[in-house]
């Protein structure tokens, strides 16, 4: 780390309403923050002695923030599209064969797609998270982490579809005392990289009792809570039949919806439980791509918006979405709202840009450090080329066409250079901390392995995906 | 060209039902063609003298086809999205100052973010075309050409919305002469890379006349006829006006449904008019995300493919969609659709590959010659890096999940090497024949002078995205 000058034709600092752009801008990182930004012929004057990153053609923005993201299961990419039964057929008769090693070089993979288009925060809520922290320490990105607390044994992939989880205390507590471990160990790691909230898996997958501990912790000691909320009809088929309780209705009985919970998803809430949410100050993740493939939906982000609430983006997980990269989901987000509504108007490109960099560092309750470029905020920001024939031409007047080309037609790979904690991770491209390479190739033969031990399990399921292989279609 | 030994991990030929995979599989290819497909080992040792192309650690696949494009207006990417009315208000004010130089080195910047992201065959619908022709030769890439043919004078911005176009009988006659001469000068130029469609652009944009005159050329030569047919409710709304009918009951009476119509869009066709063009054998061409972007709507294409129909994708143009990316279209069309009909199962990957390959040859009239790997064919293939974080892992068995990472992960930019008709046009991601930075930078520039001259027209039109901007928004 040291001080740079960063100049931009375009500085999109987030400022403001809208995407707060500054033409032929500066941002002058110093250590870990960002010290001044302004105009850049008056900062390069100034501080003539700088290194000097970026130039007259380049876009510099705030890194991106994945607000929802499951890396430790990336090594299962691919392996559960165009299936009704995403979770119990697809994903579970593989992920009971997954090992530490599989989690660690999965996991890694997918920071470095994430990285490579662009995200600095990846608010990663996973178990085991152990082999996770150590990638994100190796990698430099910054990550706002949550072990996720859940009380289901193994064997999900037997259970008949629609029957309940069994649901296990013990288990429970276990995975909450590593979570208070593991954020008493590492809150404020990395120089300050790492942070945590708390991460119950969803309120169909603990009980009453370890919910109201969580609450309890929340509220006394100001933690959010990172939580699928009405993620599926699963979810709320299981919610009727323990408690005779939709999701919402459940959760705010326990007294759990106020402005420290980050509900994700939404999937399946109505439009009375989406007002709910937001008038109380819950936040909302929405990850339009992956609910989009897994169940065909929408879920309701513009009823939260206009019900006053904050919302963010997030990616969710590579065997689900498939991919982790936010470019994509900021043009999801606003694809498939204005084809919900039948209305091109609505989640323009703009709000997509923020929803994935300021108003995400709210919903993870960073908007102090992080998602904007401002005085005295963390030194997150990234280098993008306007000479990629996705982004030219890149016009200032009389129209500024910036957001709709980044949202609409860049694909992440025109991100050139990434800046995290005032440390450049990425340049050119190129990953400075890790052998991009040797991982991909190592993960790519894990995944091979992971998929032999898995067979017997694959086969002897009712899985679409082998059908659609033997009628010969894939 | 020459002759290459191309190998696979994955040969992904498109022949039979589905994606035809085969594993470590090798293409040999002769001069312009492909002459044998089969197994690695057996062809390495059989062709053990020829220069080897790819490996165990790449996916082959044919070239995509983007079977709807307008390259000619790429230099107005980004400046009408977010808004109602996207052609008049948006497109429009810019359309009527550019110069032949703009739509030179926007198709040029265009036609290179298609190679760069595998597209190997544009059916590009344009006028005027000859820079155009000009940039294909240029770049050897293949073109299934069509010269666009309509009756719309100058002015189109200063209509009300809602007024009728006039059109101009003489003004048509010019632009089918003009076709007629590009067809017979280039048809097969390029060493065979060039063909032709005729290019009527819409039912309601040329007179009946003149419509006969067209249909008469195509039924009395086998020309096929692209064709936008109720892309929008302003195209139904004039053809309710000029001619009390709608469009696909109007080109029924006319006699213009049969083998020869390739129907793109169908944005407002009703399912009976749907499944009509589907049973009289017109094919059709679904562009997801410029339709989901203009009009926030899903054409009906499952009801096409339901109906017997055979469809291809379009990236359609850059001001619209915003992007020119196949990966990006193949994606749209499967998760735009499962959202459309509530429902994870349709529009599987795997058939989204094929409506990117063999299917939109079909549709092309080009069946015999490409969209597949096979002997006898034109040797237009991919090479696919498949260590790329957005492909890791690749697995074969118990499931094939090379079809969903393809289609729902991979971006474009993991496509490592293109060839079209035997040459390699880019290799390792560098365009072999034009300097691409060169031409981004020549076209950035242009387009800036452009929206300099478009200046006055944008500020007096009712342009929502000047609106925007002035809220501080963009």
């Amino acid at each position: 780390m040291g001080e740079y000058l960063v100049e931009g034709k375009f500085v999109l600092t987030m400022s403001g309403a809208g995407i707060g752009v500054i033409e032929n801008g500066a941002v002058i990182v110093s250590g870990q923050e960002i010290s001044q930004v302004g105009n850049a012929e008056e900062l390069k004057e100034k501080h003539a002695e700088l290194p000097h990153l970026g130039g007259p053609e380049k876009i510099v923005m705030p890194g991106l923030i994945d607000a929802h993201i499951h890396t430790g299961i990336a090594l299962l990419r691919g392996t559960a599209q165009d299936t009704w039964n995403w979770m119990q057929q697809g994903i579970a008769p593989f992920k009971k064969h997954m090992q530490p090693g599989d989690v660690r070089l999965g996991s890694m993979v997918n920071i470095i797609e994430g990285i490579k288009s662009g995200t600095t925060t990846f608010a990663d809520y996973d178990y085991p998270l152990d082999e996770i922290i150590n990638n994100y320490l190796e990698i430099g990105s910054r990550a706002c982490l949550a072990s996720t607390i859940n009380e289901l044994s193994p064997g999900m992939d037997k259970l008949k579809i629609g029957e309940l989880y069994p649901l296990d205390e013990d288990l429970g507590r276990e995975r909450l005392e590593k979570a208070l471990e593991l954020m008493e160990k590492w809150e404020k790691g990395g120089e300050g990289r790492l942070t945590f909230l708390l991460g119950p898996q969803g309120p169909d997958m603990l009980g009453e009792k370890l919910l109201e501990e969580i609450k309890d912790l929340s509220q006394g000691y100001g933690y959010k809570m990172h939580m699928h909320v009405a993620q599926g009809d699963r979810e709320i088929d299981q919610m009727e039949k323990r408690y005779g309780l939709r999701s919402v209705p459940f959760l705010e009985k326990m007294g759990l919806i106020d402005e420290n919970l980050i509900a994700v998803h939404l999937t399946e809430a109505t439009e009375e439980e989406t007002c709910l949410l937001a008038e109380k100050g819950a936040k909302m993740v929405h990850c339009p791509g992956s609910i989009g493939i897994i169940d065909g939906l929408v879920p309701p982000v513009l009823e939260f918006l206009e019900a006053g609430g904050s919302a963010g983006l997030g990616s969710d997980q590579a065997p689900g979405n498939n991919c982790n990269n936010m470019f994509n989901e900021m043009k999801m987000a606003c694809i498939l709202n204005k084809v919900k509504k039948a209305d091109p108007t609505v989640m323009p490109a703009w709000k997509a840009l923020r929803m994935a960099t300021i108003e995400a560092a709210g919903v993870l309750g960073m908007e102090d450090t992080i998602g904007s470029l401002e005085e005295g905020k963390k030194a997150d920001l990234l280098i993008i080329d306007i000479n990629q024939p996705t982004l030219v031409p890149i016009l200032g007047s009389p129209i500024r066409n910036i957001a709709p080309n980044l949202v609409y037609s860049a694909r992440g790979h025109e991100v050139e250079t990434v800046m995290v904690n005032g440390e450049l991770i990425m340049e050119n491209r190129k990953m400075k901390r890790v052998d991009e390479e040797k991982i991909c190739r190592e993960a790519s033969a894990a995944g091979v392995e992971l998929a032999k031990r898995a067979e017997g399990d694959i086969l002897s399921s009712a899985n679409e995906m082998v059908q659609l292989m033997e009628k010969g279609y894939l």
